[in-house]
């Protein structure tokens, strides 16, 4: 059986087809992407005929800067395996993790874990707003898909979360009462933000460090300032972010701190495990409400944590993705140029991202996963390299990748059209209802 | 380094000490219970110092009905770590998975997953108000530490969750726009869900299909049947009910069927997984709201769920565990008679509790604790227990139960002093700030 086989399937009895909207076959290909996979290991994936594919996309939305299957992670979860994954009793990998995760943000002193990043951050909002005393929020990234952050889009000003990663969000399903109670700025307008302290009882202040764009003009520390001066909870939340350019948040690079951060996608290197780290007096608060799930005591997530943090930390991972990173957005840019072709590069070099500059950018972002599945390698507009991507397989990716800049040049010329050489349906942006 | 020791250590740098109010020490016996676990397996546990119990208490709060380290389950995710945890791609487990849980629930068409109770309740509610358009809900339970169900406690009647399995619970960092709604029913009092109903714009009833009570008098029936006029949505949790007297929820016991199940705790026998199953037309609306996250892609989760429902199926656990559950409340009737102690049992039989009938219980339940773990027994006031507590494990456990009986009618008849006796201080009962 082939995964889209399989995916229409799913679409009968799993409404959107998958848990993620990042993992749906329609982002990257309508009823063509292989769409399940047998096997990962390294940066190849297998899919359900076997086939095997390199990995140049999104490894695991982020989560394995390691590769996949990484042998020291696994082994070290396996033995866990062995030895007993619950049991009345807690595992003591809590303790150590909380205990590392603390070494390594010096300025903080408590950590609660989940296994989420949806729940970290209902975690880090709950314990801010005990904190705070304040019920509301500005907010600035993409937080999860809880109430109190979809609540955004009952705001009057309507499609709020468009700026913030993901346009069309419905927020239906989502107390109407909470509507005016959290409040979008743009990331690097600090005079937008000071104007919504001003005029809303901020109590939080929740932001991506940083996306797409850097800071300018001093931004996080105008921040921070601002939220110390007003005795608003700065949260960073660092799951996308997190030990991609740094061991830990990449506040540490401009020496900003915040009063809370959380860590996932990377943190268990595809093992479910989410952080809250922070400052006591603000943690402590977690004891004046209640934040209590089972499956938060399961042992694998803190097992894998806890060796991911000890190969990172050892071969310094980080740094090995932004070098490779730099590679691929070096290469980009000179195949761009040698065809002619206006593209914009954006993200952390771990994190590379390109849009053409051109109205049909995202049928040539489609033509490109078309083209690179023929060559067996897995693409589109976003690469995300892990250790496991060797310098040749980062050459392959980027001279078969310049044929099919030849393709869009030739498109963009008028020698081609895009329309005739697609296959399938247009790749969909952001959310979308499927049929 | 002994389990107290280290929980000394997490205290300083864990708000509230655990990740589950339910596994915190002391629930158990302060500043003496173990704490950690280094190994489990079967029913029995080891501490970080070696010492071996057997678990005669709340296994793993409940989860692993199949008791630690399955074999089965533990070998298939084993492979799914060797085959692979994490891709860009989906995992084609999910789909078998989903299937076979509307297999189990033939009323249900299609599903959702997540890795946490709480977070099920969470995406069963918004797809719920999303459905029926309505924001308010009637709950009758326990449903985790979301915002959603702690605004109960912002209402004015004040502590409204004490009845639902917790007292104590404060609503803080909860948005206070919340209040009135949620509003709380008692289980068996139709008529007061009725006034809820008709006073308040209800959109959902979520309730846990039974816990410590027998429906009485055609309660869910009734509860149905109005769910059905009124255009309401009806979701059971079974989250702790499930798979545990039937090969799936509860309700299959009383022939009554909801919209929206929720499936947890014992799906995966110890591996983090919960379920959201529910009718077409509701679970559809799951497409016009936005609920995703990273590691509900994760693959152990449901290679576990899939093979403890083959286990399960195969040998039928949930008449072991209610035969077991039987014995365990037909040999406490006998030694609470032989000792003229008065108690009342409560619980389904494979999640038996039970309470002495004097303003000393917190005391005696402490005290049995204390003296079990003399004899290398974890044991409270709660006994959920496995396919792997043999007849003889039972035996060996009513035999020691029954000293510590006798020590309590000793007290209870002035023949000797409990608050002497008792080597610790008392053991917590709810929720309560750790110091």
């Amino acid at each position: 059986m082939s995964g889209q086989e399989l995916y229409k399937r799913a679409k009968k009895i799993i409404p959107g087809g998958t848990m993620l909207l990042s993992k749906r076959p329609e982002m990257f290909l309508p009823e063509i992407w292989p769409s399940y996979f047998s096997k990962a290991l390294g940066c190849e994936i297998w899919d359900l005929n076997g086939n095997k594919y390199i990995d140049c996309s999104i490894m695991g939305v982020g989560t394995n800067t390691l590769g996949y299957g990484n042998p020291e992670v696994d082994n070290a979860v396996k033995n866990t395996i062995t030895l007993g994954n619950m049991s009345t009793l807690n595992c003591p990998e809590e303790v150590y993790l909380a205990e590392k995760l603390i070494e390594i943000n010096p300025w903080a002193d408590m950590v609660r874990f989940a296994r989420t990043g949806g729940e970290a951050n209902s975690i880090a909002i709950r314990i801010a707003r005990a904190a705070s005393g304040k019920d509301n929020i500005a907010i600035c990234g993409y937080h999860g898909w809880h109430d109190w952050y979809l609540s955004v889009n009952h705001n009057t000003s309507g499609d709020n979360l468009k700026k913030h990663l993901i346009p069309g969000l419905e927020p239906n399903g989502v107390p109407l009462n909470l509507k005016n109670t959290v409040f979008p700025f743009d990331y690097n307008n600090f005079n937008q933000l000071l104007k919504i302290v001003e005029n809303y009882k901020i109590g939080v202040i929740k932001m991506e460090v940083l996306r797409n764009q850097y800071p300018t003009d001093n931004f996080l520390q105008k921040v921070r300032d601002l939220a110390t001066k007003k005795g608003i909870v700065l949260i960073f939340d660092e799951c996308t972010s997190g030990f991609r350019e740094t061991f830990g948040g990449i506040n540490k690079k401009f020496q900003v701190y915040p009063d809370i951060t959380i860590f996932g996608k990377t943190l268990g290197n595809g093992y479910a495990i989410t952080a809250v780290v922070g400052k006591r007096e603000v943690m402590e608060h977690a004891q004046n409400t209640f934040i209590s799930s089972t499956f938060w005591t399961e042992r694998i997530g803190p097992t894998a944590a806890l060796k991911t943090l000890e190969v990172m930390e050892k071969i310094k991972s980080w740094q090995i993705i932004t070098d490779k990173g730099i590679k691929i957005q070096k290469g980009l840019r000179d195949i761009a140029k040698k065809n002619n072709i206006k593209i914009k590069i954006f993200g952390l070099p771990s994190l590379t991202g390109f849009e053409f500059k051109s109205r049909n950018h995202q049928k040539y972002k489609t033509l490109i996963t078309q083209e690179m599945l023929k060559r067996k390698i897995l693409a589109g507009n976003l690469f995300y390299p892990s250790i496991k991507h060797s310098d040749k397989i980062l050459s392959i990716y980027l001279s078969e990748l310049e044929e099919i800049f030849n393709q869009i040049a030739n498109c963009e010329n008028g020698n081609s059209n895009i329309d005739e050489i697609l296959k399938s349906e247009i790749s969909h942006m952001g959310f979308k209802r499927l049929n």
